[in-house]
């Protein structure tokens, strides 16, 4: 099981209290994720990630709809971005909205830090912790998110694509 | 796209005629095909090859339905096969029928033969040829089948899955 929770944050101060934890960075990702239209609470993803040439096709059933901090995540590398999303259409199912990031990763133990700057929707920070035991790793999200200086106030529990699809309905 | 002709043959006897022609060994695969129920000419697989680990996500469009000899062909190579199997059941697809082959694969110029041993109904030899000019892509086909023996009346116009369909309907 996959737990993360998303939090609004400053990316740059943010950037700097996650390395003054001894996080080491991972990786940056330049990320163009589309996400398809099938029902809540399930999500059908293809990302691109352009700067390394990667592309994953992802299935994620949402455990707690509403709240979305815990994921039955089903994910494979593929080796075209385009051709799995043409198979996807293919098949019937419709673009619904597209994401695009800029992504630094640090990992510290088993928690990942994924730092964003989403296009059109500002910066975020998912503290993410794969793990059957879902008290355990909510304990440990909390604990960091505090040494990070962030609360229950920080949180954002939309998804990304609900974000967008709210400023497309807006706009 | 994709032209095919499938043929009836004996595998040692065609595959040393194979040789004979000075077409060269590619490489052995032991394949298992899964395929989902979509409504023809659409076909939707997931293939394994356990001797290369490797698998592909495919879907396939037959242009010539009932003859099956060209086909408009999108593929990825996908990194599980198992997961990539889960995520098209999670979608709502169910597992059709299931294949199994060992293959030779061997090339010659821009044709290639795909000789199989397919578990429970025999050998067969794909002769394939990859271009967008249907009718030049016959005419090689032929002109090789008729220097390795083979006639319109080995000709096997039926999927392989659907021989396994029928197999199964009879048993």
């Amino acid at each position: 099981m996959e737990i993360e929770v998303k939090f609004r944050v400053d990316f740059d101060e943010i950037r700097k209290r996650i390395e003054s934890l001894g996080a080491s960075f991972a990786r940056e990702e330049l990320q163009e994720d589309i996400y398809f239209s099938i029902p809540l609470p399930n999500l059908l993803r293809v990302r691109g990630i352009a700067n390394l040439g990667k592309a994953f096709l992802t299935y994620k059933r949402i455990e707690d709809p509403g709240r979305n901090e815990e994921f039955d995540e089903l994910e494979v590398e593929v080796s075209d971005f385009d051709i799995t999303v043409e198979i996807l259409k293919r098949l019937g199912f419709e673009e619904d909205v597209v994401v695009k990031k800029r992504r630094l990763v640090y990992k510290r133990g088993d928690v990942t830090f994924e730092l964003s700057e989403v296009e059109g929707l500002g910066d975020f920070l998912d503290i993410e912790v794969l793990s059957d035991d879902v008290g355990y790793a909510k304990r440990k999200i909390w604990e960091i998110a505090g040494k990070l200086g962030l609360g229950e106030e920080d949180v954002e529990p939309r998804l990304y694509q609900e974000l967008i699809q709210e400023k497309m309905g807006q706009g």
